[in-house]
């Protein structure tokens, strides 16, 4: 009988789910609402429901099932099996995440957070495919990170290693950040940043601007627009891109020159924005890294998109159970 | 029999050199000079011929020594045993030190770079004890790094991790580095880097200072006198602690957040004045840290001092053999 391994990753909007061969071929892929209802009680037993359901559809019979990987969107203590917080979901203080996906699934189950999995995910079958050390950034409306050294991810002493959105890119008069602290990448590198940052040099603009215009007429912009204006040369515009180039291109080389990986992996909404962000980003980081470093660690953009975190989890699924 | 290893760590004045138990206590510790004549040849011949003298003189029968390892001063390909280069002692393009030693001392040799030894010295006897994931840091003539992952040396793609003192602190308008990069960690937080921002510092000062008297007396001085002058009160000296702090502080914290590792070992120098930099590196590093590292992570004083490189050598040639 060929054996399986589901992966799944919870989001605060929808649970992906899916199964894989254990060489990590994705069979199928599927996903269900998140029911953040009476405190997250019905999200494992949904979960466990839906994955029963799927398999008999696909004519997999359950007991090929032999583990499950799960990526959860908040800080984990790995060993324990613990989720400390997930406040979105409702999830309280050391939610015993791994026994109740355990429970639930009748398998063997292990969990990391949400942006490690994306890493391993990357790792596995996209970017970074065949490298034993990576640096993941995931740039969305927060800045995420993970970290791997000789094929594993970092966690560090507090499970708190690879938050590269919270290096403090700008040590004095900063934006506040989410975490309490100023100047922290994210508040820089990431979407929401990148609009704050537009905002504030069209403030200061006093020439012609599309994005100006734009922001004079519909009150609100988006990372979008603010890309779109600056590949038409709006200076403003540009010059966001090129503030945002230069934290990220900065950070990175920092962390570069600390690891030296094989690869470091952009993903996320911003990266999407190809070689007008990548471009300069590159530069930035060769001029702000160690020679050798430069030179040996290269920057690449992520691969598997929505399916890195199933990806992920299955990693887990077939290594750490 | 009881057994023992060899830790050799070799300098551009001396190669110090050690006996260790197979648990990493040291039996016995010497140094010879490094004989950088006829492009470095000797060197070898006198570590081999060296040990064999000092084991005989401890009386320890030769075939009691099962395995060596040294600590070099540059890059190292560690896989092959290679040194990229040692321009200070003579040695050229990939200079295969480890099989010459292992030729030498007719046992087995494994080889890493002299940072990496000592962070490894320093995980293994020292300040770092018990601690898996560690970075260490020697504030001297330059900036040296060691990053300790799971228990072992983060390499990277190159060979080039760790080299901390080669983040950029200072984007723009930094000091050149050795390196050929402006703006190096080194530049402004090395004890050569600390002279330098001091003498800058009393040229913009005016007012009274004895840091600035005793370099229109002597022409020169040293980081030791910044110290004293910094302890004593002086405003530009003080200002000049201050820099390096908010300069190692920082730094620090963006390395922690990469990596949250249980403790960041500080040695050399610089490290030797004490809470005058201690104190307000540690303030900094608690300012720019992402929260849950600033609680998790201690900065500790290296403990080794001049041992940690022949002890991460004897540590190599008991885990890398």
């Amino acid at each position: 009988m060929e054996r399986y391994v589901a992966g799944i990753d919870i989001g605060g909007t929808t649970v992906k789910m899916a199964v894989f061969t254990l060489e990590g071929d994705m069979v199928d892929k599927w996903e269900i609402p998140t029911d953040k209802t009476g405190g997250g009680e019905h999200i494992i037993r949904d979960i466990g429901a839906s994955m029963k359901k799927q398999l008999d559809s696909l004519g997999i019979p359950y007991e090929a099932l032999q583990s499950a990987g799960v990526g959860a969107p908040g800080p984990v203590d790995v060993e324990n099996g613990l989720l400390f917080e997930a406040v979105n979901l409702g999830w309280k203080d050391r939610y015993p995440l791994r026994d109740l996906v355990k429970d639930a699934l009748q398998i063997p189950t292990a969990i990391d957070n949400d942006a490690n999995c994306a890493a391993l995910g990357e790792m596995w079958k996209g970017a970074g495919k065949g490298a034993g050390d990576l640096i993941c950034i995931t740039l969305g409306t927060g800045v995420g990170g993970g970290i791997i050294v000789n094929g594993d991810i970092v966690h560090g002493a507090k499970g708190a290693a690879g938050e590269i959105g919270h290096m403090t890119a700008v040590p004095e008069g900063g934006y506040l950040c989410n975490c309490g602290k100023t100047g922290c990448l994210e508040t820089v590198a990431s979407a929401t940043g990148l609009v704050r940052m537009a905002m504030d040099n069209i403030k200061a603009w006093n020439g012609a601007s599309f994005l100006k215009e734009k922001v004079e007429k519909a009150g609100v912009i988006s990372a979008k627009d603010v890309f779109e204006a600056a590949s038409m040369g709006d200076e403003p515009a540009a010059s966001t891109i090129d503030q945002l180039a230069l934290q990220l291109g900065l950070a990175l080389a920092n962390a570069g020159s600390i690891l030296n990986p094989e690869k470091i992996v952009l993903g996320g909404g911003v990266s999407k924005a190809g070689d007008l962000v990548l471009s300069p980003v590159k530069q930035y980081f060769r001029k702000f890294a160690f020679k050798p470093v430069g030179e040996s660690t290269e920057i690449v953009v992520a691969e598997l998109e929505n399916d890195a975190g199933v990806t992920g989890a299955a990693w887990l699924a077939v290594n750490k159970i």
